[in-house]
């Protein structure tokens, strides 16, 4: 792993927008979707993700579920159950209250909290099926008060015909009660447009590959979207007082991920800078995933000496780290000068993957420097807001004239006689 | 104004994507603004606005900002004024802190609120330049806490030099001490990337032509933007209580804006539908607007004939209008049904003009049907969350096979690894 000094270092990866090849594809298929529904959705189930299905057989069934329980171990069962409590408690806490504030003029302002309807989940084959995905995504959704939260997930799994029983058996967890085996772009279009098997839903989340992405995005505005992740980073603060094993092993359970993931040291301690390498290369060779998580050391990895723990956070700041885990003797004083980080971890023991599975925050997390402006998923994002203005006779009389004054200047003259036809009524009464 | 059964309306406006050719000079804007800068922003803004500056001239002065209010009336800066408190004690109640849970073990979790840092806020030129939308975008901003709000707007408005007086002065009211005389794809290009005149923002907010919405949409990832506004929408919900006179003067005030804004009444009395329509062609012939509204009330007004306010109500919720009017006899009793309405307005005197102006709550609201899933611009909009993981070596020594187990059976052995180092370290111990 590469030491070197701060000012030399610059993580940019280009957001990927998908070759022409690829937008066309999708473009085709969410247009044949939205115009012939079920018939285009088995037609591209079949010719994708070869399996040959009816509109009968789209949805998952009970029988399927209960199956799928008979799959899993009780290790499992009992992880992700108790994973979900935490999840839930610690989401519990970001629900809010639609509110009113009463005026002594007899108006009434206010903000009211509803939760969207219709939310779909979309939960990708293959290696890249995560139950604990299922959780992060459902489980706010579920919070929020979303009553409709419907799972999608491709029918085949590398290869083999029936969906993963771990994604199954998560979702039932968390409370899905619709679940539909159809995967890609085809599944995107169908969420959003609804065929006569998959009513629509007013937000589509969840990771995917390239043609998820894609559709996501082509079909954004129609519905909503959660933001598009891109490869995961970590960056780890620390001084001399950390242990150099915990934090290597730490940096490749990023690196592992895939060959795009950032695991970046951060630390004015040169020893420790020199020992966090050498523990890397030891760990990295007896890593199952150790080709993945090589190129992404070689590639996206770092150890960046700074001056001061001080300059470190200036470069923690910019990078602006989807994952920040600090290490040192009081991380608990730094934090107030931390301003950009997706997800916080202090101390020894708050290791990355103890976020990722189980203490209850969400592992969606802003990649790419977006943690400058953006969250990790939450409930606010499964609820929206609408303004309430019930104004008074009395208010209007008072503050009519106001109101005239700047739509004339802004040249509305309709916005003025609304206000106008009323103040001369009223005040005739 | 076409009075309808509601079976037979569909309101649908495609979402404006720009031409090829409007998208490709967008983009070779954007590309010359992040590799060339500030000579790329005078040269464009020398071509589109035919106004020739230096760097050195295009931050707008304190002495123009003093000039700016020689120019305005005392009515308009009295009403701004007013509008501006109502505007900030409304969104004050939108703000949150961040918060914090103790765990007996000594693990703590949290949610860690704070401002974005820097905010960029795009005011149109021209007949479109509204004080009241600056309003709008700078005071939740900086309710949030974002301590550097700038505002760019074009050198020009309407062929005439220099910036509308108005605007300067909702903006400085606002409390906005970083201006810049620059517009178009360029202005958002150089916000986004930074120029070395003008310091890159993490949010740009704020309507514009197709070019400014093609270049947010362009440089959306790099920073954040907000929504793109579509045109305009108004439904009124009334039964036979309700003043013709109001309702139609208050569907013109939204047919106003554009040839391409929607007013639409939704009523069970055919009574008061054909007053409606009868009023609003009165009305219509003496509006100064008259052209652009009465082309919108003939392409997207209508009055929709229901059986019962019930059925009015699914029909609202189906279209999901930007601003609602409920004028029944008894407002309150609806709101529980209505689900999906950017802005509710109960009542005679609750015209939507008291909102766009002066009540407090957000003008900005979601239009096209969006309203299913988003929100009104609000304090939100200008803060970011971080999760806080704060682990104790008790709740990992007591929760780490859990956590073992879940990433074992996700395939992901590296993230195992550094859970099982910590155990074996700690328990030896």
């Amino acid at each position: 792993m590469r030491i070197i000094p701060a000012e030399e270092f610059k993580l940019s990866r280009e957001v990927e927008y998908g070759t022409p090849e690829q937008n066309e594809a999708v473009r085709e298929i969410v247009g044949a979707i939205r115009t012939e529904g079920d018939a285009a959705l088995l037609r591209y189930t079949e010719q994708h993700d070869r399996v040959k299905l009816d509109a009968a057989s789209l949805r998952v069934t009970q029988q399927e579920i209960e199956a799928a329980y008979e799959h899993v171990d009780a290790a499992f069962l009992t992880a992700i159950r108790e994973a979900a409590v935490n999840i839930r408690v610690f989401h519990e806490k970001q629900k809010r209250s639609s509110w009113m504030d009463l005026q002594p003029d007899g108006t009434l302002l206010g903000q009211i909290i509803r939760p969207l309807k219709r939310v779909g989940v979309y939960v990708p084959g293959g290696k890249a099926a995560y139950p604990s995905s299922v959780l992060m995504n459902v489980i706010p959704a579920q919070v929020a008060g979303v009553p409709e939260i419907v799972m999608v997930t491709p029918p085949a799994t590398g290869g083999q015909e029936g969906i993963n029983p771990y994604i199954l058996v998560a979702a039932a967890e968390a409370g899905v009660k619709e679940m539909y085996r159809v995967g890609g772009a085809q599944a995107i279009a169908a969420l959003a447009y609804g065929t006569v098997s998959i009513p629509p839903v007013d937000k589509i989340c969840g990771p995917g590959n390239i043609y998820v992405a894609l559709a996501k995005r082509a079909v954004f505005g129609v519905v909503d979207i959660d933001s598009i992740a891109g490869p995961s980073e970590i960056a780890v603060l620390a001084d001399d007082s950390a242990d150099p094993a915990y934090v290597a092993a730490d940096l490749l359970s990023q690196a592992e991920h895939d060959e795009m993931a950032s695991a970046i040291l951060v630390t004015p301690s040169r020893r420790l800078a020199e020992a966090v390498a050498a523990e890397v290369e030891s760990q990295l060779a007896v890593l199952p995933r150790e080709q993945i998580a090589r190129q992404s050391i070689d590639s996206y990895g770092a150890v960046l000496l700074v001056k001061s723990l001080e300059e470190g956070i200036d470069i923690i700041n910019r990078l602006a780290p989807e994952h920040l885990e600090v290490m040192t003797e009081e991380p608990m004083q730094l934090l107030g000068r931390i301003e950009n980080a997706g997800a916080i971890f202090l101390g020894a023991y708050s290791s990355e993957p103890v976020g990722d599975y189980f203490a209850g925050p969400n592992h969606i997390i802003p990649t790419n420097g977006t943690a400058r402006f953006s969250s990790p998923v939450n409930v606010d994002d499964f609820i929206k807001k609408s303004s309430l203005i019930h104004y008074s006779k009395e208010a209007l009389l008072k503050n009519g004239e106001h109101i005239i004054t700047l739509a004339r200047h802004e040249g509305l003259e309709g916005h003025a006689r609304a206000i106008e036809i009323r103040l001369e009524k009223e005040r005739g009464n």
